[in-house]
């Protein structure tokens, strides 16, 4: 199997700004770490961070063809994307690969703007406020069957 | 680390009623499962489901008292009390354990009504559309420190 | 057939507070008297009220239970829990009986927090204003094809 | 007792087109069991469709005149102009009569924009989701007093 | 006079948890100043708390019918009920007793959901914000007529 | 301890008018009877009362700046301005002295547009309802510590 | 000058029904008094009532043709078409005629939606509330110039 | 019989700002002519205009005071008070003073907070758009008795 | 192919009133052109206008009747009745048709209340905007299969 | 005449995904099907595709100087950014070329979030629901004066 | 040009209370800053603070009387009137001189009601969240021209 | 001092496209006035421009990593991302640092859309509608203390 693992806007500032909300480790460190845990579940892992909305929407299309024939998955964190962008939500719903959100802070209990996601609608599952764990658990998620 | 595995109302119908959305496993089985799970990361679990809102929160005010001095944690799947008990809300936030909110289902793609939760904001963190699975992952999740 | 004429909150006061809302009868006296028009319509009946939403969710499951392998239904006003109770729409939903939701006074007529049922979505049909008649009704509607 | 039974806007295709919401019967076949089972219970009734809400005011009127001194009520579907038909409400308001509204389908069970009625605050109940039934409910609703 | 003094939801927790909020007595300590407190004014209090809304009904229910002939009155704290329970709302309209609602904290203060009270409409009054005060207050209030 | 009552829009019009609502006493009755209230208890009152929202703040400023240097709260019933004056609110909120709102009848069951206090989130509390008692309960409220 | 007196909906009724609301006289009583009045003024007028939109749209249009080339102006009083009736509202701005909105009774103080009108904004003004002296008053609106 | 002729805030530019909207004419000159016309039909005025929703209210109280015993009414602009003066609503329902609300501008065609007032409620009229007319109609609505 | 041409309220005045808005060309100028355009493409119209929303109905029924058996389309330009005409809705969706929205101005541009239509839903497109020419994009959306 | 043919975001997946809803075309089969088209009509197109929004205005802006001093114009279907972008309706509203939005489908008849375009209200018109023959459409507009 | 300085309710307390928020210096402070900072501009200023929404008004109305025929501005800082005072709109939108609205904090960063501004449309521009320099910026503003 | 000068989305358009609202100087005009003015103030700029929501995200990111350990600040007018960037409000808020957000027209003056800033609540201050004026004082507003 093999499962994309994309990360949104603002990511790529993971480990070197607000480590008490996002903790220290940097974006390359969970990367790693979500490669290494995915490698010892037999799974491989192509990662993608994007500032540009368009940059994901491409993302999304691109690993869709490229994964044609085999099982596929994807994990994203769209960062703020998550509240307005009907644009990710139209690629990942037109792909139609299961795909679990994440997000590393809990955000209901954040601003009321992060309260609603527009992407949650077409994905099999959210995961939040679970920190860095919630891409692992995110993996275990597109391995498993429903128990 | 002992947690509670809580489960609201109706869930005692999971595997008898909608397999299509619930799975076809019981509660029991679902209990055992969780349990068995837990058991392998040297976790005790207490199980208790009730259709009473106020049975939900005495059992919560017990949990904490019988915990105190105990690494302890709450997986809660309070059901349809998600979208409108304040009084479970606040039970949660008075004891000030760590808890874990699950659906087995994506609240977020069903009916307007169960997009928003008002547990949510008092919990850690929250796994959705996951099935039954969710509940072990959460197990995970009040395990583990922040990656 | 068989068919539970369930009565939530507050309608154990029925005879005792307010007649010029909803009459002199006593609860006891609409259930006799429910029971006996069932009776000639060579249906049974369950009657059932209680003031906890629990009570009222465990007894919708219960009384499915009962009735698997046989003709039922059941109808219900839920008293004032008509207006937030999810819980109870999902015990409904997920026994999957035909019922229908009764109100004595005509709710449409009173304060608007009365005009909104979430109740009524996972009901056959709903009947208000016909004081305890609207149980009779409710009766003969379990009962009949739709002409 | 002399009752109006009236339907509104669309009622005229009952019987040809959605058969599956609507059933089989025409209108005509609606107006003939209706009045069969009023003549049962020694009612007289004058039944009217129109597509226009003008022609239904001006009817609620000219039965109101014609009803004087005698007992007399209706039952009305008003079909769509049930939702934003203030003409109707207050036309029935002003002449004052008992009146049950009816609606073939759940209402609640439908489109939002169905779940609302500026109608029924006006009348003294409202049957809905039993069919054609509901006509004949409201016309027992009509000459029971409240049990 | 006999005052009913009614705590809902987590009130039982007072003294133990968020001091910084509730204060450090318990609740039994609130119960025995207010009754001391009533019994120099001549007044017998019957104290209940609850966790269970059905439960809080009930009481309510029984208070009233133990308490007729004689003059009466409730002091309630619904706790997380006050800002969703329609049901206790209709069980304090339908006694008909004079009721003062009462909170310890300032519930304005706080968030959004906690500025609306459903129960509010149908009280004698409001007292908030004044601690434990709030509850002997309310008993004079009870006392007094309106100067 | 000084206290300040403050009487806001139409309350001079207390006893004169509308007395089923704010009862016979006049406002000179009501600041003599609070007045004397205090007095038993060792307080010192100055009563004010204006319909100019600005000559409201310009007392509640020049209060503050007599108060400085001694313990001192305010009672204030602001009349209509309660549901809109962000003025006054801030007013109190700059002078920083412990304040509670009254209301002589009880806001909740009147018109919507009373149901929202904009000065009560900077209150330490506030009572309604219960007529001018309200008035000797808030000086109560400031005197004591919470029980 | 040439005055149009329109009445909608149900003022047929007007001296027959809720005389506390709309006075004894009928609808001939009020277009009677209202001629003689505008006689005075050396006005004429036409009379037009109908419970129907269409027909309301249709005379408006008529009046309009016929008034080409003199001074003309219209009074009407929608009845509770004036609340959603954009099909009068864009009539009335088609022809672009002067025309008054009355109501006899002041719609301000009734039902929330009768507070707003989708007529007024392409009318040059409305009068509410001052029975049917309105009707006269809006005829001296059309005459005067502004003082 | 005397009449209040009370202009509220911004009144006093009349003639000297914006006469496409207000007319040419001052505010001395709508005084005097609404002042004549008055005359001529033996009522007495007394006209106020005060840029002070405190003054406003103050007014209002005294022309009640000056008024007992002898026939009365008030005609009020509130100007931008229309739109949120509670205070002067409540001054207005105090006196109970039969009172039209006028406009010289048609408000329902201007600016979206401007279609909405909160004194038109307790008062038993409102004319707008009529220009300085409408202060002689409104003259007229208080001697009229209700055709 | 037989297509209907229906135009609703206040389209009669095309070409007299308001030119800027809507061109010069009368109604019977467009019935002309469209009906020369359908010629064209080998298509008969039937062309009807009404200011009555129950006529709009009632043509809408009786052409299907009258075209059962045949391919047949609907264009409809409802006027002010796309807004709020629930009833037009229903007669659409009930004959099922294929049925284009013509507007002749961008309602997108104009008032808000212009902004919705409750008619599109069941529609198969709508075009508004493209002045008359709409009309004759309509039939050339109805003759085509989708590209 | 110059015309670009502009299509936003997963437009690009034309006749790859979603056939049932977008049809079988890619599309590069559209864009040949477009210029075709236009070409038979004396027509230039520019074709652009981009998932990035930024890409969108870029090119609109260029579009716009490089078509200065001759007519043109643009067809655009902006997909999901038709529902948030403002950064597009500005772009087309400061070039001011006359535009035509499309859609494919009948956004009216999908999810809420699609009823509403920032674009449509700085576009000359809009065509939806008619497949991609709305494009051809499109072009006519742009070529016809107003019929 | 003579520029007025006008402070509105509570800024009187500036540099006394909240210097956190605020600043330390008083008011009399800021008005002898912003003057001298003026006169090196070759402004002369007038300097206003009340805290009575109807003394801002009457400035404003003497303010520009007393400047007609040179040029004149002002800057206004209108504390917690910014957010409801429609009679400080109409009073600058009557007067027109050109007007910059000035906030020491930012008041998009605090509590929802301060986020809108009733004041600004009617203005040149608005500052906010600058401390003091606001009012030196604001000076600068009115003499520019805009680059 | 650093400061960037960051324009968004359609601002390179400036000074070819609607003079009236935003003048007639090119961005490179601003960019050169604002470097010039800074460049007296003894402070560098670094400018730029996108129409990428992306590209304005990344440049923020990278700004910041260049300004690490000297002073800096950011002016930032990011056009109709104001409205909906989120991503952008994240950007400014995880960097920290100082950062005034500038609009050359008032957007409180036009549409609805415009008057709400979800950028404004991360920067220290706004500045609207002084033209490109605003940058400079935006400028100051960084050198400056408060005063």
């Amino acid at each position: 199997m093999h499962i994309a693992i994309i990360n949104g806007v603002n990511l790529n500032l993971l480990g070197t700004r607000e480590p008490a909300v996002y903790g220290n480790g940097t974006l390359a460190d969970l990367e790693a770490a979500t490669t290494a845990y995915a490698t010892q579940k037999g799974i491989t892992t192509t990662c993608f961070q994007s500032n540009h909305e368009g940059a994901l929407v491409d993302f999304i299309h691109q690993f869709y063809i490229n994964s044609l024939g085999q099982p596929a998955g994807m994990v994203i964190n769209p960062g703020a994307y998550t509240h307005y962008s009907y644009a990710l939500r139209d690629a990942i719903a037109a792909v139609g690969l299961p795909t679990i959100e994440v997000h590393i802070s809990n955000v209901h209990a954040r601003e009321a703007f992060r309260h609603h996601s527009v992407i949650a609608p077409v994905c099999r599952g959210q995961i939040c406020g679970l920190g860095k764990l919630g891409y692992l658990l995110a993996i275990d998620a597109l391995l498993a069957d429903k128990v």
